[in-house]
């Protein structure tokens, strides 16, 4: 029944577009059955992950290294021969524009980033990229021709911190211009190596209200897609990430000569508060997620009752007031191990932070609506991982779509996602780039 | 009344013995009011704190170090200023003798080392090496020539592994020869260094019998006696130290796309796993210790779940079938660990493992009584350190002493014993000596 409403549904739109728009638009008919070419997306994902391959299969891309330079070389050249006009900003992000039949019309901006964590995985950022760029060429092989500018954007090191969407956002930290990046150089060094400029990298900023929206395609990097048998994510917004690092002191002593009842012994306050973390966590329904990393006890031999431990807490979630809550939650919980235990428990409140980045609720809609007439299931999810969308979500309508990570692995040789799923979320990429482009975000039929 | 029914008691000795001991034998009477020098033990304490003193007040006399070399050439010119012969043997002890007035008898062997850990404390091992010679030098004062040949020693490294004892009791493995001491030499050039034949090492080696009893005066280490406010320690024997490394496989994962509920975190295992130690060895009354001392994650990163803990178990007590049965208490608590966190928990037994070595009840009771004529509080208590004495018991009647740590501190600069203690440690070491050479040991009357 569904599929007969919005044919009929669709002959309307069709009719009341023929009226509106001009002739160079988008034919209405041809958007509906629009779809990109999955065979050739899936052949382009594997081109680019031989930039980097290392024996293990895993891939060795990290920012501004001799892998990731070749690599944007040869999206500069697949983007050239697209007919699209290219150039690398400031910051360093190579973007690249198809102008619309609107000229006063902001552009729709997507994109993602090619840059990989070392022994990184095929699809993290790729997919992104390159499904943006098979949109454009699925829509110029139907001389599409959208009202709004398209643009794309393949941002410079997002697994070193976001560089290039913070630059993009204008907030990029000036101190981070001198962080020694995984690729043994400095942020500013690998700027400049990329064909940016780091002394003029404000430059590179974009104004609220300059982009109609951004949107990006990535694997979810979490296992709920999998596991629920679900085939697009629409994006609820990126969690806000607080971390802390935790001092607990006790006394160290030697642990033949110190009787149990006499010991302070800060390992054993440490094992009750990361229990204490995850029962808090779990207490209350929800997404939110807290995590002990990483922990370190001294002097860390055998035979002493460890007299210090420091251990990292990191508590993610989409509402910033739940946070805090938990955060509250646990410090009351340190309070009562302090006592149990005989130690001191400080929390230090570590910088940057995070904070969540809820995606635009049109946007969402929009993607829901594109999935749906696709025939795809979809659930509504958060992203636990962080996202160039995030920043960009300051200063535009923000929308993500995912598609499953097999196992929810990522960051690993091991990262997989099927290429049914790729050619889905690709689909509901151009499907959302054409709804938006039509008018969805202002709810206008199309 | 006690000590007028002992004062009646000691006439009656006094009395028997004369007509028994030969003319150059102990005077009964000059025994029971011998007393060592409190005033120069103290400085012959303090003297030696100056080899090897560091910056920050401790000692850094690690074995085979040149600080440990001047203090043994110092020890032995002392030694010999008190008229006993001395000579190191093949595995560097410093041995030194004195005739007694029976030559069928087997020499009553007391000491302690003088080697310390590094940044170590000022009494550890030097006050049983400086008390024993006290005595002696008491002894010579007095002209008190006991029946049995008394005999001192100053083991080599014993903070390195007892290398000294071991050797003496004939079970020094090979393979300690070539491990690398803190010093940064081999045990085996390290012994070289301080006049000793490591090719020769195990004509170091005394038998079952030759050795008519061994007796070490030390600081407890421990707080107990200090705590309870009693003066002089029974030692019970020496605990056996268990210790495994156990390792904890969980799935790394990224901490924050992975759910709550499908992780399989090794560090909230870990925690699991150490509060049941605390729980197992707190359940039962007793002096039984259990500790986690040294905990590692990987991969280590605030935001990454750890997938993979290593950690060290110890359990000490005197009894080895209760080490046991806590470990198999932990094991059983492991294995619903596992259940519940969705881990792996292997156990790795290290060796080697001490075991425990109970002190001999008649020396035990020697001490008690010498402690006790001489008016000191006394308790029973098991050493949670190792000690050269724990190798010694398994040849020779073994019994030792222990004078409070003021907080329980060693293997400090913050370690002290004060004064007084100190001089009522080498009383009851002085009157113990001469119990034994009395027939202490043999239930004889005096």
């Amino acid at each position: 029944m569904r599929v007969r409403l919005e044919l009929v549904f669709s002959v309307v739109v069709i009719f009341v577009c023929f009226q509106s728009l001009p002739s160079a638009a988008v034919s209405e008919s041809k958007v509906i059955k629009l779809r990109i070419n999955g065979g050739r997306l899936i052949g382009q994902i594997e081109k680019l992950s031989e930039f980097g391959r290392n024996p293990q299969g895993g891939i060795d891309r990290v920012a501004f290294s001799e892998a990731d330079i070749s690599a944007r070389e040869y999206m500069m050249t697949m983007i050239r021969n697209l007919g699209l006009k290219v150039h690398i900003d400031e910051a360093g992000n190579i973007m690249s524009w198809k102008a619309g039949s609107d000229p006063k019309l902001p552009p729709i901006l997507f994109g993602s980033h090619i840059d990989t964590v070392p022994n990184g995985g095929t699809y993290d950022g790729a997919l992104g990229v390159l499904a943006a760029l098979e949109c454009f060429q699925t829509l110029d092989e139907k001389k599409i021709i959208t009202r709004h500018p398209l643009e794309n954007v393949i941002f410079s090191d997002e697994e070193g911190g976001s560089i290039g969407s913070l630059a993009m956002i204008g907030e990029l930290p000036p101190a981070s211009l001198e962080t020694v990046s995984q690729s043994g150089k400095t942020v500013r060094d690998g700027i400049r190596v990329l064909g940016g400029n780091p002394d003029a990298v404000s430059a590179a900023a974009r104004r609220t209200g300059e982009i109609r929206a951004y949107l990006e395609l990535h694997i979810e990097q979490g296992g709920r897609l999998d596991s629920l048998g679900k085939e697009i994510g629409v994006v609820e917004g990126i969690v806000g990430i607080h971390h802390w690092e935790v001092r607990i002191e006790g006394v160290s002593n030697h642990a033949g000569t110190t009787p149990m009842n006499v010991r302070q012994d800060a390992l054993l306050a440490a094992s009750y508060l990361i229990i204490a973390v995850n029962r808090a966590v779990t207490a209350i329904p929800g997404d939110q997620v807290g995590t002990v990393g990483k922990i370190g006890a001294e002097p860390g031999a055998a035979n002493v009752i460890p007299g210090l431990v420091v251990l990292t807490l990191e508590l993610r979630d989409l509402s910033e007031d739940k946070i805090q809550k938990l955060y509250q939650e646990i410090r009351k919980e340190a309070l009562s191990i302090e006592q149990k235990a005989g130690t001191r428990i400080a929390f230090n409140p570590l910088e940057p932070a995070s904070h969540p980045a809820p995606s635009d609720p049109r946007v969402r809609s929009c993607i829901a609506q594109a999935a749906g007439d696709l025939g795809h299931s979809t659930i509504f999810l958060p992203s636990g991982a962080g996202h160039d969308a995030q920043n960009l979500a300051r200063i535009a309508p923000m929308g993500m779509i995912f598609v499953p990570s097999v196992k929810g692995i990522s960051h690993s040789p091991k990262e997989y996602s099927r290429p049914e799923d790729i050619e889905r979320g690709a689909n509901v990429l151009l499907q959302t780039i054409l709804r938006i482009d039509e008018g969805c975000l202002e709810d206008k039929p199309r």
